[in-house]
């Protein structure tokens, strides 16, 4: 699982059935200062993440293949968490 | 799943039968700023991407063994939707 | 299997119902300077890893799924060893 | 699924049973325009792939398994296509 | 697949059941140059690599857990191949 941040989204008219009716989300990976840090990632989302939100992105197949159930999707990456804004994070940032 | 550009296809002679008959594709990773990013990926495709399409590949092994119907074969990467261009993406960039 | 530092931990609101009760650990992964090297992985954990902890970070999805008893968990990374310090590490570095 | 090159092979006398008799060949992934990208990857081929042939490497664990016909094998990477030569892919880069 | 040296070990008195009795293997990855590349990878071994041996390390996860015995472990990799040395291998090095 990746920490990443909402860098938009994406529209295909030509895509796998699977992917009807879910948003797909450009998901910039960060390193640990919240810098960007590799290739982005697209992921499906239904925990309604917006622009610029954190989020934890799996890249769990067999999940994935079970939200939009359909064991045939070829669907991988999901969005599996919202991270708490930076000012809650700042009162947990220590394990 | 990547987002990621069309470079070119590649042809083969001599390649595992579940190949046969499908194009491969290769598929540029790309940055959220539409940069390239890291080695590219060699995708099967049946939506019809054609030469600097941008695309999302899935490397959904199970997926792709179900798409070209052989439950033995060695593909895992595949083209699985084509995004639409950037008149109509700019329209839905914010998330 | 990854060797990184806990770098901190994240809070979430908003996240799949399997993730529930799990701390979601921030691991820095390291080269064998033990310098950070390439983006963080985020992993669940109860072995209780603290902060700067040298952890084993597994990304083997079945194990976690398993672990949150829940099959169709999109949890994948988790933290399976915690490394023993450093001075008990000095003792044993020659394999 | 990676583009890459035939860089060498490693011969081992101390390995995995299911390895025995295949070929364990040393490819380097590639950017589109050919160039090293990354770190090589260690593949099983029964193609017959020769030093600097291009190659196509699939990740697929399952596929892989199938192949040297143990379904416990830890093998992982095998060569699924040699790419055809320059002067053939000349006439059909275009997608 | 991946060609790596082995650059240490490591100990942890906390961690997964599974991993009770195994090596924990530092195996950084290495270019075709045999030069570092990336972050190193730990694994488990049992065919007594040494410091500086050079390695194959599998990350197929379902192999892994047959090795353990334990079809639950988040165990992922293990080194499949010490690699002959270097003298023997220049002798082959020619695919």
């Amino acid at each position: 699982m990746l920490l990443a941040r909402v860098e938009g989204n994406l529209t295909s008219t030509r895509k796998h059935p699977s992917l009807d009716g879910w948003r797909l989300i450009v998901c910039q990976p960060l390193d640990h200062t919240r810098q960007p840090k590799g290739a982005p990632v697209v992921a499906i989302d239904r925990l309604g993440a917006a622009m610029h939100h954190e989020v934890i992105v799996s890249s769990d197949g067999a999940a994935a293949r079970h939200a939009v159930n359909d064991p045939k999707s070829p669907v991988r990456m999901m969005i599996v968490a919202i991270v708490d804004n930076a000012s809650e994070r700042t009162e947990v940032a220590a394990v």
